[in-house]
């Protein structure tokens, strides 16, 4: 199927701690499909999952670093970076109830990061040290070239009964409004124009496509906005998402189109969904006469292909 | 009239201490139209309004049940229930500013209760005692089977002078930003999944549609979305109601077209225009061939017609 | 270039303080159009600013009026609209973070200007004086007839870096969410039924079109929904615009299309848009039999230019 597909590439998302066993068990088998890591830190950045400290201790094992202070967390997540880079990984993947981002000082994060470690955090707790990870998260990106990508708003295992019979990520997750502007605030101010950085944000939230997300990502070189996620990622859901974003980010802002199934063969129905959309979308303006055939056409592949391998820097 | 606009079925909204005269008298006439009353209790379920403790005693008169304790004015709700369903009803409509829902401990809402009676309740104690309503509400509509309407959102008598003067519900209603997620949580939580229960949301809030309310409507049973109210009940706003509402959560977690006019005479234009407009969604679909002929019948026919008798268990 | 584009009236806006020594410059030529300035008191209403005590010095020395307590500022502010209406001004303009109205007592706004003048205001006087001055502002706009002009929601120099390197107004604004209903009740309830009052809203939450800011302007007669503004002043915000609004406010309670560019030659394309959209809009009000062709013809003129003539009480 990857090969009728026409698949070029497939990136999974991986925990932070994760050994990439299966990874290395498809490299090993010498196919010539290229299917590589995401490096997903959640487990380890959010102090107020039930598991944290275990998949610290899971970070530590797999990076062989002991992790007993801020410090050391930083080391293995930097290793373990490398490790993810060096099988294939371009990205990283960032699912945050909030993207309020925060840098905290050396000390602030050494206090927070210890009443975690000894089972004393809170929730405010939880919420800075968040807001301060997608600060270093944004660093490091830039030092090892590995693309953010950005999707908050969920309010995850809305439904308990769900949750505690079958597990997280069992389609119990409800979006929740999300504020942009003054959460990225620090985020882009100290990053948002650096040329070595992008961040691709997914929301689910429609009501700041043209308030908040479009202008942000007209603004700041950094910044691009993915395709409509999840609940929008739908023909009205496209619609949305071009009508509102386009006028004011144009489309060169926008990451293209990638899709996040889990469920393998949906694939070239959700791409094909994506390119008949936008191609109405670019026929209306030349219908029109606001951009002209060719500029349609060179659009359409950008949409298509060109704009998500820049925005992840694929080559 | 009644028979000329062909109306099956008509139901006004009575306060829980109505004693249901005119419901009584068109009763008395041995008229065969349907006109049946609804159970409205914001009177009593909103500590915060200044003719609350006279409407407990109105409740107390009409149950000759003596309300001195929450215990009491439980009864006192559950025995009046029973005497609307008598009278034919077969829901209860909430108003409230927030649709926050909350249980508080036999204890907490006691204290409320009892501070409440003797003028000393705080602006806190409306609002817990408001959201524990709502649970207590749901749970007697899985007992006696009355379907459960809540509309939030409307910030009441804006307009001071006017409420002044011309006392309540006099055209100065402003809608108000109005959260989903958070505030459904207890409620989808302990009874969104049970067969017995109905809940239907009106909202005010178009912003909600497809990020909050499709995605629950989607995944609890229990949870149906109203038409588009009030200021969203026209042309446009069917449209942006069915354009962000049905790629979630399809058409039969929808309640169909239930018009809520204090114009008696609009209510044919009212019906046929939610049905234009339906059948033009309907028909779109059909043209670009998402949807064949066949299934826009049906439906049709669901929106306009059996989807309200489903939602409202009519039969 | 001014004939060439047959403007027939062109409005600056000129800080409070301003001497409007380019005004007087144009009026000393003796030309024939007619340009005059607008009344914008942020830099003395917003306490938060850096140079506002600075500003506060210069309406001083402008009106001469030693300007040492709130009193003082009051009598200087409505000293200087008298000599902005001299100049011709017809209207006022004011750019808040937020629309809060509310008014304070005379002890309480003089003890936050006395705390201000020497330095010591908190975030929380500032945004208490900004809500207070509005009123304020309503007042002097019933009593000297300008028409106010309100426009809230943009997050200032969101690029710290280009703010501190290039200064303000620098097209680093970002808009955030707003909220109306609530922040604007004071002034609703005191003032939005005055005849001699117009108060036109800018906003840059579309999501407030129809849910808040359609039901307030169709109620109280002083409110006015100015056009999509900014970031919306485009084909497609231009339609939801009318899209959202129309059906609750009607057309007359919009006040047409003016633009506020700040490149000049681009003033003859923002009105063609502006009236192409607007025909759009009406032809398809006409094609659908909603409104006939002559009320098209009377609805089109309006739109593109007898609305903002009355809006602004221009003649």
């Amino acid at each position: 199927m990857f090969d009728r597909f026409n698949i070029e590439l497939l990136s999974t998302t991986d925990p932070a701690e994760s050994k990439l066993e299966h990874h290395k068990a498809i490299q090993d088998l010498g196919w010539s499909g290229r299917i590589v890591p995401a490096f997903r830190p959640d487990g380890v950045t959010n102090l107020g999952r039930k598991d944290w400290r275990q998949n610290i201790q899971a970070l530590s094992q797999v990076t062989n670093i002991g992790i007993n202070s801020y410090r050391s967390f930083i080391q293995a997540l930097e290793k373990q970076r490398e490790v993810f880079k060096a099988m294939g990984a371009f990205s990283t993947d960032h699912g945050v109830n909030s993207p309020y981002t925060h840098e905290l000082s050396e000390n602030e994060v050494e206090s927070i990061f210890k009443r975690a470690i000894s089972g004393n955090s809170t929730e405010g707790d939880a919420e800075q040290f968040t807001a301060h990870m997608l600060m270093e998260m944004a660093r490091m990106s830039i030092e090892d070239g590995l693309v953010m990508q950005i999707h908050p708003g969920a309010f995850r295992n809305h439904n308990r009964f769900v949750f505690e019979r079958f597990g997280p990520d069992k389609g119990a997750d409800i979006p929740t409004r999300t504020e942009y502007t003054r959460n990225l605030y620090e985020l882009l101010n100290k990053y948002g124009s650096h040329p070595e950085l992008t961040v691709i944000i997914f929301t689910l939230d429609e009501s700041t496509y043209s308030r908040e997300l479009a202008p942000m990502a007209g603004h700041y070189p950094a910044l691009k906005l993915g395709p409509p996620w999840w609940f929008h990622d739908s023909i009205e859901g496209m619609k949305r998402f071009r009508q509102r974003v386009t006028e004011t980010a144009g489309i060169y802002n926008t990451a293209g189109f990638n899709d996040d199934t889990r469920a393998f063969p949906s694939i070239p129905a959700r791409h094909d969904l994506s390119r008949r959309i936008d191609s109405n979308f670019l026929a209306n303006l030349v219908a029109r006469h606001i951009i002209d055939t060719d500029e349609a056409r060179t659009m359409s592949k950008a949409l298509a292909y060109n704009l998500i391998k820049k925005a992840y820097k694929l080559n």
